[in-house]
Protein backbone atom coordinates (compact mmCIF):
# COMPACT_ATOMS: atom_id res chain seq x y z
CA UNK A 1 0.00 0.00 0.00
CA UNK A 2 2.66 2.61 0.75
CA UNK A 3 4.63 1.31 -2.53
CA UNK A 4 1.44 2.16 -4.53
CA UNK A 5 1.02 5.48 -2.50
CA UNK A 6 5.12 6.39 -3.59
CA UNK A 7 4.58 5.66 -6.89
CA UNK A 8 0.79 7.19 -7.51
CA UNK A 9 1.02 9.31 -10.19
CA UNK A 10 -1.88 11.82 -9.67
CA UNK A 11 -2.26 15.38 -10.81
CA UNK A 12 -4.83 17.84 -9.51
CA UNK A 13 -6.32 20.36 -11.62
CA UNK A 14 -8.63 23.72 -11.28
CA UNK A 15 -10.64 24.78 -14.03
CA UNK A 16 -11.76 28.53 -14.40
CA UNK A 17 -13.02 27.63 -18.32
CA UNK A 18 -15.57 26.47 -19.06
CA UNK A 19 -17.92 26.61 -16.17
CA UNK A 20 -21.27 28.10 -15.05
CA UNK A 21 -22.22 31.05 -13.40
CA UNK A 22 -24.93 30.92 -10.94
CA UNK A 23 -27.03 31.33 -14.00
CA UNK A 24 -25.98 28.47 -16.51
CA UNK A 25 -24.07 30.75 -18.40
CA UNK A 26 -20.94 29.61 -19.67
CA UNK A 27 -18.09 32.21 -18.34
CA UNK A 28 -14.47 32.16 -17.51
CA UNK A 29 -13.86 32.39 -13.77
CA UNK A 30 -11.79 34.78 -11.47
CA UNK A 31 -9.20 32.90 -10.39
CA UNK A 32 -8.79 33.20 -6.05
CA UNK A 33 -5.66 33.55 -4.89
CA UNK A 34 -7.03 31.63 -1.77
CA UNK A 35 -7.31 28.38 -3.88
CA UNK A 36 -4.43 28.58 -5.59
CA UNK A 37 -2.68 28.52 -1.97
CA UNK A 38 -4.87 25.97 -0.59
CA UNK A 39 -5.31 23.54 -3.11
CA UNK A 40 -1.39 23.30 -3.57
CA UNK A 41 -0.46 22.73 0.09
CA UNK A 42 -3.12 19.78 -0.29
CA UNK A 43 -1.12 18.57 -3.79
CA UNK A 44 2.09 18.53 -2.03
CA UNK A 45 0.97 17.32 1.25
CA UNK A 46 -0.78 14.43 -0.57
CA UNK A 47 2.45 13.63 -2.91
CA UNK A 48 0.85 15.07 -5.97
CA UNK A 49 3.07 15.58 -9.24
CA UNK A 50 1.47 18.70 -10.32
CA UNK A 51 -1.39 20.74 -9.96
CA UNK A 52 -2.66 22.32 -13.34
CA UNK A 53 -4.67 25.78 -13.49
CA UNK A 54 -6.76 26.11 -16.23
CA UNK A 55 -7.90 29.58 -17.57
CA UNK A 56 -6.94 31.00 -21.32
CA UNK A 57 -7.74 34.48 -19.97
CA UNK A 58 -4.07 36.46 -20.21
CA UNK A 59 -4.61 38.35 -17.14
CA UNK A 60 -5.47 35.67 -14.66
CA UNK A 61 -2.66 33.17 -15.98
CA UNK A 62 -0.02 36.41 -15.25
CA UNK A 63 -2.21 36.49 -11.63
CA UNK A 64 -1.59 32.71 -10.94
CA UNK A 65 2.00 33.13 -12.29
CA UNK A 66 2.54 36.39 -9.93
CA UNK A 67 1.55 34.37 -7.39
CA UNK A 68 3.76 31.40 -7.91
CA UNK A 69 6.64 33.67 -8.66
CA UNK A 70 6.50 35.60 -5.08
CA UNK A 71 6.68 32.61 -3.08
CA UNK A 72 9.02 30.32 -4.95
CA UNK A 73 11.56 32.95 -6.30
CA UNK A 74 11.05 36.40 -4.31
CA UNK A 75 10.57 36.89 -1.23
CA UNK A 76 7.84 34.90 -0.31
CA UNK A 77 10.26 31.98 -0.98
CA UNK A 78 12.62 33.11 2.14
CA UNK A 79 9.52 33.83 4.41
CA UNK A 80 7.98 30.69 4.14
CA UNK A 81 9.52 28.10 2.30
CA UNK A 82 6.57 25.50 3.26
CA UNK A 83 4.34 27.40 0.68
CA UNK A 84 7.68 27.54 -1.63
CA UNK A 85 6.99 23.63 -1.47
CA UNK A 86 3.68 23.60 -2.42
CA UNK A 87 3.38 26.29 -5.07
CA UNK A 88 6.20 24.93 -6.74
CA UNK A 89 3.76 22.60 -8.08
CA UNK A 90 1.77 24.99 -9.73
CA UNK A 91 1.48 25.10 -13.59
CA UNK A 92 -1.23 27.56 -15.46
CA UNK A 93 -2.30 26.14 -19.01
CA UNK A 94 -5.14 27.29 -21.11
CA UNK A 95 -6.94 24.13 -21.74
CA UNK A 96 -7.62 20.86 -20.95
CA UNK A 97 -5.91 19.63 -23.78
CA UNK A 98 -2.30 21.43 -23.01
CA UNK A 99 -3.16 19.11 -19.40
CA UNK A 100 -3.17 16.00 -21.27
CA UNK A 101 0.10 16.55 -23.41
CA UNK A 102 2.11 18.25 -20.75
CA UNK A 103 0.89 15.00 -18.42
CA UNK A 104 2.14 13.04 -21.10
CA UNK A 105 4.76 14.87 -21.50
CA UNK A 106 6.53 14.14 -18.30
CA UNK A 107 4.76 10.65 -17.72
CA UNK A 108 5.21 8.64 -21.14
CA UNK A 109 1.56 7.92 -21.16
CA UNK A 110 -1.86 9.38 -21.53
CA UNK A 111 -3.36 9.99 -18.19
CA UNK A 112 -6.70 9.09 -17.07
CA UNK A 113 -9.34 12.28 -16.83
CA UNK A 114 -11.08 12.28 -13.74
CA UNK A 115 -13.84 15.05 -13.37
CA UNK A 116 -15.53 16.08 -9.80
CA UNK A 117 -18.70 17.31 -9.97
CA UNK A 118 -21.49 18.57 -7.12
CA UNK A 119 -24.00 17.70 -9.23
CA UNK A 120 -25.71 14.11 -9.44
CA UNK A 121 -26.35 14.40 -13.19
CA UNK A 122 -23.79 13.32 -14.84
CA UNK A 123 -23.31 10.19 -16.63
CA UNK A 124 -20.21 7.78 -15.53
CA UNK A 125 -20.05 8.48 -12.04
CA UNK A 126 -17.54 6.51 -9.91
CA UNK A 127 -17.80 6.25 -6.04
CA UNK A 128 -13.93 6.41 -4.40
CA UNK A 129 -13.58 2.76 -4.03
CA UNK A 130 -13.21 2.64 -7.92
CA UNK A 131 -11.12 6.16 -8.12
CA UNK A 132 -9.28 4.49 -5.39
CA UNK A 133 -8.54 1.40 -7.60
CA UNK A 134 -7.67 3.60 -10.97
CA UNK A 135 -5.13 5.02 -8.83
CA UNK A 136 -3.52 2.43 -7.88
CA UNK A 137 -3.46 1.10 -11.06
CA UNK A 138 0.23 2.93 -12.10
CA UNK A 139 -1.68 5.31 -14.65
CA UNK A 140 -1.52 8.77 -14.52
CA UNK A 141 -4.41 10.37 -13.24
CA UNK A 142 -5.44 14.59 -14.04
CA UNK A 143 -8.16 14.69 -11.36
CA UNK A 144 -9.99 18.17 -11.86
CA UNK A 145 -12.26 20.37 -10.18
CA UNK A 146 -14.84 23.14 -11.39
CA UNK A 147 -14.96 26.82 -10.12
CA UNK A 148 -17.80 28.89 -9.83
CA UNK A 149 -21.13 27.41 -10.18
CA UNK A 150 -19.19 24.04 -11.48
CA UNK A 151 -17.46 22.91 -14.46
CA UNK A 152 -19.57 22.74 -17.98
CA UNK A 153 -20.74 19.72 -19.79
CA UNK A 154 -18.61 19.61 -22.52
CA UNK A 155 -15.62 19.67 -19.91
CA UNK A 156 -17.41 16.77 -18.25
CA UNK A 157 -17.72 14.81 -21.33
CA UNK A 158 -14.27 15.15 -22.12
CA UNK A 159 -13.38 13.02 -18.99
CA UNK A 160 -13.05 9.25 -18.36
CA UNK A 161 -15.11 9.34 -14.86
CA UNK A 162 -16.64 11.72 -13.00
CA UNK A 163 -16.63 11.26 -9.00
CA UNK A 164 -19.78 11.14 -7.36
CA UNK A 165 -19.86 13.78 -5.24
CA UNK A 166 -19.40 14.46 -1.68
CA UNK A 167 -22.43 13.84 0.85
CA UNK A 168 -21.64 14.13 4.87
CA UNK A 169 -25.01 12.72 6.69
CA UNK A 170 -27.02 15.92 5.04
CA UNK A 171 -28.22 16.76 2.31
CA UNK A 172 -26.29 19.97 1.50
CA UNK A 173 -23.68 19.93 -0.88
CA UNK A 174 -22.54 23.12 -1.03
CA UNK A 175 -18.88 22.66 -0.11
CA UNK A 176 -16.17 25.61 -1.58
CA UNK A 177 -13.62 23.91 -4.02
CA UNK A 178 -11.02 24.46 -1.29
CA UNK A 179 -12.64 22.54 0.98
CA UNK A 180 -14.37 19.73 -1.83
CA UNK A 181 -10.44 19.20 -3.41
CA UNK A 182 -9.05 18.67 0.03
CA UNK A 183 -11.34 15.88 1.03
CA UNK A 184 -11.49 14.22 -2.19
CA UNK A 185 -7.87 13.82 -2.04
CA UNK A 186 -7.42 12.54 1.41
CA UNK A 187 -10.68 10.07 0.60
CA UNK A 188 -8.54 9.02 -2.07
CA UNK A 189 -5.00 8.96 -0.76
CA UNK A 190 -5.14 8.67 2.51
CA UNK A 191 -6.73 5.20 2.96
CA UNK B 1 -24.79 4.39 12.05
CA UNK B 2 -27.05 6.55 10.42
CA UNK B 3 -28.88 6.95 14.03
CA UNK B 4 -25.73 7.56 15.64
CA UNK B 5 -24.95 10.08 12.93
CA UNK B 6 -28.37 12.13 13.47
CA UNK B 7 -27.95 12.11 17.05
CA UNK B 8 -23.87 13.23 16.70
CA UNK B 9 -24.06 16.53 18.60
CA UNK B 10 -20.41 17.92 17.04
CA UNK B 11 -19.92 21.85 17.11
CA UNK B 12 -17.06 23.19 15.33
CA UNK B 13 -14.63 26.19 16.49
CA UNK B 14 -11.96 28.28 14.84
CA UNK B 15 -9.09 30.12 18.05
CA UNK B 16 -7.97 33.64 17.19
CA UNK B 17 -6.68 33.35 20.42
CA UNK B 18 -4.45 32.93 22.21
CA UNK B 19 -2.50 31.64 18.87
CA UNK B 20 1.05 31.73 18.25
CA UNK B 21 2.51 33.74 14.85
CA UNK B 22 4.89 32.63 12.68
CA UNK B 23 8.04 33.46 15.86
CA UNK B 24 6.16 31.56 18.89
CA UNK B 25 4.74 34.78 20.05
CA UNK B 26 1.28 34.53 21.42
CA UNK B 27 -0.86 36.97 19.65
CA UNK B 28 -4.68 37.45 18.89
CA UNK B 29 -5.09 36.47 15.06
CA UNK B 30 -7.11 38.17 12.22
CA UNK B 31 -10.19 36.48 11.13
CA UNK B 32 -9.97 35.48 7.99
CA UNK B 33 -13.29 35.95 5.44
CA UNK B 34 -13.10 32.75 3.74
CA UNK B 35 -11.96 30.47 6.96
CA UNK B 36 -15.75 31.56 8.15
CA UNK B 37 -17.81 30.73 4.71
CA UNK B 38 -15.45 27.54 3.76
CA UNK B 39 -16.07 26.21 7.52
CA UNK B 40 -19.39 26.92 8.13
CA UNK B 41 -20.75 25.16 4.52
CA UNK B 42 -18.38 22.21 6.36
CA UNK B 43 -20.77 22.44 9.44
CA UNK B 44 -23.85 22.67 7.10
CA UNK B 45 -22.74 20.18 5.22
CA UNK B 46 -21.74 17.19 8.27
CA UNK B 47 -24.27 18.23 10.11
CA UNK B 48 -22.93 19.74 12.88
CA UNK B 49 -25.07 21.98 15.16
CA UNK B 50 -23.04 24.98 15.83
CA UNK B 51 -19.80 26.86 14.72
CA UNK B 52 -17.95 29.30 17.28
CA UNK B 53 -16.24 32.01 16.12
CA UNK B 54 -13.21 32.52 19.07
CA UNK B 55 -11.82 35.98 19.28
CA UNK B 56 -11.96 38.79 22.36
CA UNK B 57 -11.27 41.79 19.86
CA UNK B 58 -14.43 43.81 19.15
CA UNK B 59 -13.81 45.03 15.39
CA UNK B 60 -12.88 40.97 14.19
CA UNK B 61 -16.17 40.45 16.33
CA UNK B 62 -18.12 42.85 14.76
CA UNK B 63 -16.41 41.76 11.07
CA UNK B 64 -17.99 38.47 11.35
CA UNK B 65 -21.31 39.43 12.61
CA UNK B 66 -21.22 41.73 9.64
CA UNK B 67 -20.50 38.80 7.32
CA UNK B 68 -22.97 36.92 9.05
CA UNK B 69 -25.59 39.46 8.36
CA UNK B 70 -25.26 39.93 4.97
CA UNK B 71 -25.78 36.44 4.31
CA UNK B 72 -28.00 35.48 6.73
CA UNK B 73 -30.32 38.61 6.55
CA UNK B 74 -29.05 40.94 3.84
CA UNK B 75 -28.85 40.73 0.14
CA UNK B 76 -26.63 38.20 0.58
CA UNK B 77 -29.48 35.51 1.93
CA UNK B 78 -31.47 36.22 -1.12
CA UNK B 79 -28.35 35.63 -3.73
CA UNK B 80 -27.37 33.07 -2.08
CA UNK B 81 -29.77 30.76 0.55
CA UNK B 82 -27.00 27.95 0.64
CA UNK B 83 -24.80 30.18 2.07
CA UNK B 84 -27.75 31.54 4.70
CA UNK B 85 -28.02 28.32 5.67
CA UNK B 86 -24.26 27.20 6.57
CA UNK B 87 -24.05 31.09 8.10
CA UNK B 88 -26.80 30.87 10.23
CA UNK B 89 -24.54 28.27 12.59
CA UNK B 90 -22.03 31.00 12.88
CA UNK B 91 -21.67 32.12 16.33
CA UNK B 92 -18.90 34.49 17.68
CA UNK B 93 -17.24 34.63 21.67
CA UNK B 94 -14.67 35.99 23.62
CA UNK B 95 -13.31 32.92 24.69
CA UNK B 96 -13.22 28.92 25.32
CA UNK B 97 -15.33 29.42 28.52
CA UNK B 98 -18.01 31.32 26.70
CA UNK B 99 -18.37 27.83 24.35
CA UNK B 100 -18.75 25.87 26.76
CA UNK B 101 -21.49 27.71 28.58
CA UNK B 102 -23.21 28.03 25.50
CA UNK B 103 -22.80 24.23 24.49
CA UNK B 104 -23.75 23.40 27.95
CA UNK B 105 -26.82 25.95 27.85
CA UNK B 106 -27.91 24.13 24.46
CA UNK B 107 -27.32 21.01 25.51
CA UNK B 108 -28.17 20.47 28.97
CA UNK B 109 -24.67 18.84 29.34
CA UNK B 110 -20.75 19.95 29.18
CA UNK B 111 -19.42 19.38 26.18
CA UNK B 112 -16.34 17.27 25.32
CA UNK B 113 -13.45 19.54 23.93
CA UNK B 114 -11.00 17.90 21.30
CA UNK B 115 -8.50 20.38 20.45
CA UNK B 116 -6.58 19.81 16.91
CA UNK B 117 -2.81 20.72 16.87
CA UNK B 118 -0.44 19.85 13.18
CA UNK B 119 2.28 19.94 15.77
CA UNK B 120 3.32 16.43 17.16
CA UNK B 121 4.53 17.67 20.30
CA UNK B 122 1.17 17.96 22.44
CA UNK B 123 -0.25 14.95 24.92
CA UNK B 124 -3.32 13.41 25.45
CA UNK B 125 -2.90 12.55 21.16
CA UNK B 126 -5.81 10.09 20.08
CA UNK B 127 -6.13 8.81 16.80
CA UNK B 128 -9.57 9.03 14.01
CA UNK B 129 -11.13 5.94 15.61
CA UNK B 130 -10.35 7.12 18.74
CA UNK B 131 -12.79 10.25 18.03
CA UNK B 132 -15.35 8.85 16.08
CA UNK B 133 -16.20 6.90 18.94
CA UNK B 134 -16.11 9.58 21.37
CA UNK B 135 -18.42 11.50 18.83
CA UNK B 136 -20.82 8.06 18.90
CA UNK B 137 -21.07 8.20 22.82
CA UNK B 138 -23.96 10.82 22.21
CA UNK B 139 -22.22 13.53 24.34
CA UNK B 140 -22.01 17.20 23.03
CA UNK B 141 -18.55 17.59 21.22
CA UNK B 142 -16.67 20.74 20.44
CA UNK B 143 -13.91 20.30 17.99
CA UNK B 144 -11.70 23.29 17.63
CA UNK B 145 -8.79 24.39 15.34
CA UNK B 146 -6.70 26.91 15.49
CA UNK B 147 -5.23 29.89 13.45
CA UNK B 148 -2.49 31.39 12.34
CA UNK B 149 0.77 29.38 13.84
CA UNK B 150 -1.45 27.15 15.81
CA UNK B 151 -3.42 27.14 19.45
CA UNK B 152 -1.29 28.56 22.28
CA UNK B 153 -0.07 25.47 24.58
CA UNK B 154 -2.79 26.81 27.48
CA UNK B 155 -5.75 26.11 25.00
CA UNK B 156 -4.15 22.67 24.30
CA UNK B 157 -3.75 21.97 27.94
CA UNK B 158 -8.16 23.06 28.31
CA UNK B 159 -8.99 20.07 25.71
CA UNK B 160 -10.31 16.80 26.74
CA UNK B 161 -8.24 15.36 24.04
CA UNK B 162 -5.78 16.53 20.86
CA UNK B 163 -6.77 14.73 17.44
CA UNK B 164 -3.63 13.82 15.77
CA UNK B 165 -1.98 15.96 13.14
CA UNK B 166 -2.92 14.94 9.16
CA UNK B 167 -0.16 13.30 7.14
CA UNK B 168 -0.51 12.22 3.44
CA UNK B 169 2.00 9.47 2.73
CA UNK B 170 4.67 12.53 2.36
CA UNK B 171 6.17 14.36 5.61
CA UNK B 172 4.74 17.75 4.73
CA UNK B 173 1.80 18.71 6.89
CA UNK B 174 1.03 22.48 6.30
CA UNK B 175 -2.24 22.50 4.87
CA UNK B 176 -4.25 25.62 5.60
CA UNK B 177 -6.72 25.98 8.07
CA UNK B 178 -9.75 25.46 5.78
CA UNK B 179 -8.41 22.38 4.41
CA UNK B 180 -7.39 20.70 7.75
CA UNK B 181 -10.59 21.49 9.65
CA UNK B 182 -13.00 20.13 5.85
CA UNK B 183 -10.65 16.97 5.67
CA UNK B 184 -10.84 16.04 9.85
CA UNK B 185 -14.69 16.57 9.84
CA UNK B 186 -15.06 14.27 6.41
CA UNK B 187 -12.99 11.64 8.46
CA UNK B 188 -14.89 11.75 11.65
CA UNK B 189 -18.58 12.38 10.35
CA UNK B 190 -18.64 10.73 6.52
CA UNK B 191 -17.29 7.04 7.72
Amino acid sequence: MATNKAFMRLYLGLVHFPVYNKNGDTIASAVTTLDIHDISRVARTYGSRGFFVVTPLEDQKRLVEKIKGHWTGGYGACYNPHRKEALELVQVVDSLEQVRDEIRKREDEAPIFIATDASKESGRIIGYDKAREILKQDRPVYLYFGTAWGLHKSILEEADYVLEPIYGPTKYNHLSVRAAASIIVDRLVAK
